[in-house]
């Protein structure tokens, strides 16, 4: 489905154009052409090859979608992936936007994504003195746009993650800590597969051998870089303290064990050295002078209270009850 | 066993050729033979060995099978080693395929694997254009279909995890649990050992100096390359994922057990408490005045049953039952 | 808020100047200017942005904060983040900095942090022979205080850690042990994360090829990068400490809970055949000839207390009791 | 020791020669010296430094053994160390050969091991075209001799990892599987150990810059490579899969105790509500009606069973029984 | 502290100097001065610095200690920090030696640390034609004497962990196995940090871009990195191992607290179903038949025998008990 199809010069746009007259467009000087569309049918991505002569394996991938983050060079053409996670009733569901870039255009494809970037071209047409670096400063614009969805969901981790830290050392807390944190280790994945491959080869974009259509925007790829950076560096620490997590949550419920064992254990000798005597006083021989006495059931009861309470002092003293 | 041996020239089939002609087919300029073999013999390799001039250690890799998955140079021959693993009755077993590549010639040997290349042929001679480019666009063709091979297998794992995920908080599954995340993660690594020592040399193939056989077709071995990097990653994912699944399996035992220790501590005090106040009523002293009472019996029940309630109640509140 | 703001010259201060002048100052051959901000409003960035022709994208970094550390070059421009963080009742709190140097101005920007930098200043102005070097030389005087202070939190954590070990070993410690853990693998990741992506890039300030205006100090920079590697080797040596000492922790927990168990099952044994015994001396049977014989209760209470004696025995010398 | 020393001239043998002759055959052209020793006497090695100028640091080495493998090189000669693992009544004991090379000898110095090199040297004169080579070929059938020793340890590790995985989810299996499991852990890490710093270097001895004496046959070396890599991925997964092994052993020790519990919960249960109920009817009030109905012991009986019954019924259902 | 302070030429010892002549010897060509000291003073230092003219920042390092091994470059000076650690009762203690090496002069200061390197004067006065490689023969021949001092500490720790694999499956000695490997594992990590720091570092004195003054050596420098990498890699496999340990420990001792809970399940049972069917027969219900009976108490006493001893055989052939 077409978004927009727009021409641009000297950073200021020109006019809406049909796809069909792109041809004429982009073969005018310091003239470029921004086309956005959403989950492209084969005839438009077709419409499109041939339009701004992409490359077949390149086109393939924007079809097909699941595809991992990638920049790639296909002669002057720049194709970058990028992955779109959005929260949908507390699931990630990853959309993805492939874009083509070349030295007078930049086409943008989103599949199975509700956010659009209609945003990202207004605020861009604000800044004409920007827009004028030409496409490259569009592809940054697209990426910046992207890398800052990430950011709230990554809040959203360390949110959660802050949640659970509190509760770790509650006891009772463990079924439901350990299920939290199986589900925020996936949710990181996820969100560290959109952002990994990516910073691994963005530092093509600025540094040594820039691609041309970047090479006036560099600082601005750096400074994506660093934003993937920075998310990246904190998915590793959240998924490091995860890993701690779960085994500090471990050996919380091993050690509630351990103190219901220890409590176990001195009840079942307190009621177990009662009913040891009572069952001694049960039997029934008939010379058991001790049955007799006048004060032989108070002495009895004296004595089974006196045996449970030394054994329960004792165990108060060592903490097991 | 020979399964076909063809010449092609500029992209299109001349035709099917005995093995014992090859030399002459080879020497056309602009000519090409793309022989297959399946499970060869010692001869059907000394005769290919003569044909294209092998090197002798890879031709003993290609009889000898069992090799890890290797691209080779070998002069201005490329020897190519991957490994084809087939699912028969939920064991994979691994196959191989051994590729030697000439300016003028494609060699294949296929080792222990039911699955043929039959299609690539086929797909290849439908497309001239592409053809066109050679022998190195012959080995783009069988890398992809041998790469395509793995994602189905890797689908199938992400189901099984998913259906382990979908089990691993529920009680009482976690033997189910550990037997099948120890057999994905025993899958996972047969395939991983598939992919990775490919992905680590499959970079040779396109972008720096490239042997002079791909470097027509670099952009499409680059794919190849990203269609193994998003396995591997794929791959690493579930990998880790049974790592943390196997911990928190454990964790859920732990915490069962602790569960049940603690019911068992419960009802043992509950039982205990009262067969102690039945133990002491069951006493055979004589001067028992409480045994003599009307009410005596009642009285000794609702003690019973008073002291057993408090403790439930207790229990109950603190969670224990 | 704007600290100060002083022009220097051939290692001297000149004159402390009002920020209108900056640009007069600066064009003097052989002057730099020295700025320093404190949590700097809009208007304030807004204007050194203008006097220093920084980077806009620069500027965006010192005013949002939560940066991750980072060393940039914006053409002749340097810009520097390092985090500030500070202990508050036993809390880090991440301050931060950053740093712009050119050839001829140094601007601090101080965000979130109670502790200034006027000590560095001070130092500075006594040493005029190092300070020469220029602003290259403050900017190396920033840095080293930034890292002086990450000793004391190492040294803080390393004194945390050896009072756990010293715990570690000891019975009911266990819970306690784990939560000074946990804590601490907090406060050392806190620290990493300031330390760690610093490492990565100072090297880019002496050896091969440096920025301009680090030229004249670079062993300098070596002498912080050499700090830096020296804290974050000890906090990876903290945090493999930590990893073990959890697991160790637990071992414990397991050791201790297996001790119990012991304990339990051989009094559960020693009441339980006591109980038994009584039990059997007490049923109702009319013909239990034992039962008249004069030395039948002694007879009873003896096989009672040899039956309990014998298996404390044989349960000490097995050590479960 | 001296096992033999004989000169080879064109990949024929010339002749066994005198020790003392050494340095008049390796004068001449074309002709080289190999020269094999075992658990070599100081004055052997002694005479040899001075046949074949070889430098004080790697006689050093060849004598003392205990190295770790390496590849050096000293000046025009170079000088391999390899460890010889054998197996003596199922311990690994840790031989090692130390290899000389220079353009016109070979010299191996065996320790420690019982396995000799005759085979190699049978086989090189047996193939004249390729020990036309000269030293470098010798070097690569050493070592590829010594790399092909590796491979029946692996085979028997893989065996005997496949035996303690079948076992792995048997009950009561579990301290027998961990010892086998240590077992070989250990036995992985000493043929890793040998096999590892050696693949780090072969690599120098085929590609980019190669010694002289090597560069004849470097595809040969690269086949050496190859095995090691092989042997080196198969032990790494031999490892991981040893971690995940233990995990899940752990495991399954840990799930067996639970349901042991849950067993001991439930019968504890059964046995506790009889006692209970048979105490209170044992108790000796004197006013209990149902102690003098007729049918009063059989529905007592018939109430014991009954809540014994309910409750197993109930255990049975959830698993506990 | 100054130890002593000699002249050398051409390998020879020329005379102890006093150090305030140090400046004319240092003049002479072909002489090196060497001078050693020891918990050196500030004076010592300021001294040593003008007469070398030796960095500030370096030798800065040198009076604090506490730095991390490292080697660095001060313009044509090298600057070198090893660790010394030394064993005092049981515990290891961190020493410390910097050495200052220019072409004419080598300054070694040792901080806290008995042990001196008189030994490796004499050893180099007794070898002439190697202390003609000049300063930086004497630098190898301390680095070379202070690796050899880690040897001894690997030793031991190799022996203790052979100690504790030893008695890692016996029963009960899982609290002294923890302990111990806790410790080891300390100083392994103690160790670690005096060698791999050096070892990252080691290779820039020799191979490729040398420092001047070990020019000559390099083969020397090359041994005491094959050294450090022959320690480095012996402590890895050591702290791997202890990990495995560890968790393998954890294992025994859930395996032994199973098997103890398998035995109180057993015996429970056992006095359980005794005790249950004395009660009932201790019922007081007027009609009991089998009270009555002549054979009523022997029948009674079987039924209790023949049900606990079917309970007994079948625990034992479950393996319970």
């Amino acid at each position: 489905m077409l978004i927009n199809c727009v021409a641009y010069q000297d950073g200021r746009k020109l006019a809406d154009i049909p796809t069909g007259d792109i041809d004429e467009w982009v073969r005018k000087p310091g003239c470029f052409v921004w086309v956005a569309l959403r989950d492209a049918t084969d005839d438009e991505l077709w419409q499109m090859q041939q339009e701004f002569n992409l490359h077949e394996l390149a086109v393939e991938d924007a079809r097909h979608g699941h595809q991992r983050p990638k920049i790639e060079e296909y002669g002057d053409t720049l194709f970058v992936v990028m992955k779109l996670p959005e929260l949908h009733q507390g699931e990630i569901h990853s959309g993805e936007v492939a874009i083509f870039v070349g030295s007078n255009f930049v086409l943008s494809v989103r599949n199975n994504s509700l956010q659009g970037f209609l945003g990202v071209r207004e605020r861009c047409e604000r800044e004409p003195e920007q827009l004028r670096q030409g496409a490259g400063f569009v592809l940054y614009a697209l990426m910046d746009a992207v890398v800052d969805r990430y950011f709230p969901m990554l809040d959203a981790m360390e949110t959660d993650l802050e949640a659970i830290e509190g509760q770790i050392f509650e006891r009772g807390a463990a079924r439901w800590n350990v299920q939290r944190l199986y589900d925020l280790k996936r949710r990181a994945t996820i969100l560290r597969h959109a952002v990994a491959p990516l910073l691994e080869v963005v530092g093509k974009l600025h540094g040594g051998r820039v691609p041309a259509v970047c090479a006036r925007s560099q600082e601005y790829f750096r400074d994506v870089e660093d934003h993937l950076a920075r998310i990246n560096t904190a998915i590793d620490g959240i998924r490091e303290t995860i890993g701690t997590a779960i085994q500090v949550n471990l050996s919380m419920v091993t050690i509630e064990e351990s103190e219901t064992t220890k409590r176990l254990a001195g009840w079942a000798a307190i009621f177990g050295v009662s009913t040891a005597l009572a069952g001694i006083w049960g039997m029934n021989f008939e010379h058991m002078p001790e049955l007799e006495w006048a004060w032989g059931y108070p002495m009895a009861l004296g004595a089974i209270a006196t045996s449970a309470g030394l054994l329960f002092w004792r165990f108060r003293r060592t903490g097991w009850l």
